[in-house]
């Protein structure tokens, strides 16, 4: 028995993180609460001197060496961002590699799954493209909610949470030192889908924008305000609100990254559709980046079980069967939480 | 195009119930919501012109004759009780069938999941056993919530809602002509689940128990009410409210079948553990049964699409994709739900 459980603990999943901000120092955290995994490699196109990981004894290198360590890595973790970043390394690391990354420009997701399963199924890996919460496991439970309750409607919130987009659009207007956005989801709304109502919500309807800004000297208060409210796209079609406080403020209140959110689904059954039925999922992140790299970390698991399988090509969350997600065997699951 | 349409909408999945009781009746509404599937049959062991679907034209056989309808019959669904009848059904059924139950004795399910498998292998089939949403949707979330953040806590709560089995020892009690018994979740303990707190909860703390009664004439109602506060497993450790109401106000009020539940995974992440995680699942059911019966449909379309791809042998909510459970396809959700 002791041999057989040593053999086991050896046996770890081998994970490289390519792409060193919140995210990748998320997935090492992540790693370090997963027994059967370990760190062997972080991979930067900063100079590898720069990063001081928290893992003792991990190796950093240069992105451009990566190929060098095929036969140590099991799966690459990527982190980098969804706007330049993933559209490049996914698909070429595909084809060195298992992969998985939380790819979340939905709109572009049909183009780089392609990209990537075609990659993957010449080097005959596995790549879980989008994983994260949205998308990833709010797309799971809207696609639960729409095979449970198929006389129904669905609805997504967002929030209470850091919007990266919106402050960074903030943060461009004169005037501005410091800025952070938060969205929240508007509390009625919710309740009126809660009660099964299916509501029509307008933009407005569904979430505020909350702006915290820190001005430059003999920054124009009015100016910044009024060209926050008024932005196209990002603001004028929300009940915004702009509070104007002090840097030590902002440093004290304003530097961690929570976010979540709502989704749900409301609709009926039986005769003349007399009964509601409702589903409801909810995240409250104290840190999206290390909650998005916990989930990354969970597919992880199931990429490699996947290629063990002999399975090849690109996934989504949709595509991975929940029990692959755990240390723990399908056996176990069903005796003690099935 | 529209010859394609045509054979796509004829092709449809092939349903029988077995066991017409709420959860059977609720299976027949749930087909009609799902223009990809049709019911062609029903078995029961009383006699068949007691029995009157919803759906016109489908016929009423004697459970007996269900050997005869093997090559009509895609899915078999198991809408009987766990405590007896899917025991002895499933097995036998999983010989002829890819089945589809809702068995929900949890402290079984091994010996019981072993039965099935054994049976379905041989006969080439597939049983996806414990749907429905505990077991079921709630498995699934708690497996969910631990690969998603390892180092924390689950905690479920269920109701406000009808339990069968409590209803019934009331209804037991003499001088009781009717009862019904809520189990209610109590809102303080969820909110200490929420705050991520992980609380140590005992079980009177996590729910309370409503029952509502209705006596026979020259009933005794103090003993009533102290038999059943005092009721050992059932009531004895839980705070316990009793109602006498009139047969009147029971007709109105409490023939509904609602349910519903809750399930949390609160744990950390990060540096020292410093944020905390929430993921919360939860359902608010008009009807128990109906809610139950559109799970078990879901799940017999993929039962259907994992016999179709030379999958054989019995399955749980865990080891199903959540995309084989809708009527789109993969590529449908990458691009429009993901």
């Amino acid at each position: 028995m002791s041999v057989c459980k040593k053999i086991k603990v050896m046996q770890k999943i081998k994970l490289a993180i390519a792409g060193y901000g919140n995210v990748g120092r998320g997935v090492e955290y992540a790693i370090s609460q997963n027994d059967d995994m370990e760190l062997v490699a972080i991979f930067t196109r900063r100079n590898p001197i720069e990063i001081i990981p928290v893992t003792s004894g991990v190796k950093v290198y240069k992105f451009e060496e990566v190929e060098k360590h095929i036969p140590s890595i099991d799966v690459m973790m990527l982190c980098g961002g969804s706007a330049t970043d993933l559209p490049e390394q996914t698909p070429y690391l595909s084809t060195l590699f298992n992969c998985v990354d939380s790819f979340d420009t939905h709109a572009r997701i049909p183009e780089y799954f392609a990209a990537v399963d075609d990659n993957a199924k010449k080097s005959k890996k596995v790549s879980i493209i989008s994983t994260g919460w949205d998308p990833g496991l709010f797309s799971l439970l809207r696609v639960l909610g729409m095979s449970c309750i198929p006389n129904g409607c669905d609805y997504t919130f967002w929030g209470k949470g850091v919007s990266q987009g919106h402050s960074d659009v903030i943060r461009r207007i004169k005037g501005v030192k410091f800025a952070v956005q938060y969205t929240i989801p508007v509390e009625d709304a919710m309740a009126e889908v809660r009660k099964g109502n299916n509501p029509k919500l307008t933009i407005r309807q569904k979430h505020i924008r909350e702006c915290f800004v820190v001005v430059e000297q003999d920054a124009d208060f009015q100016y910044i305000e009024q060209t926050i409210k008024t932005m196209p796209h990002y603001f004028c079609d929300y009940d915004t609100f702009v509070h104007f406080i002090s840097e030590k403020e902002f440093n004290t209140k304003h530097i961690q990254m929570p976010h979540g959110g709502f989704t749900f689904r409301t609709g009926t059954t039986g005769s003349d559709n007399i009964h509601k039925q409702c589903m409801e999922f909810s995240l409250q992140l104290g840190s999206n980046p290390e909650f998005t790299a916990n989930v990354m970390v969970a597919y992880a698991r199931a990429a490699h079980r996947l290629y063990l399988k002999g399975e090849v090509g690109a996934k989504t969350v949709l595509d991975i069967p929940v029990g692959m997600l755990v240390q723990k065997t399908m056996e176990e699951l069903r005796k003690s939480v099935l």
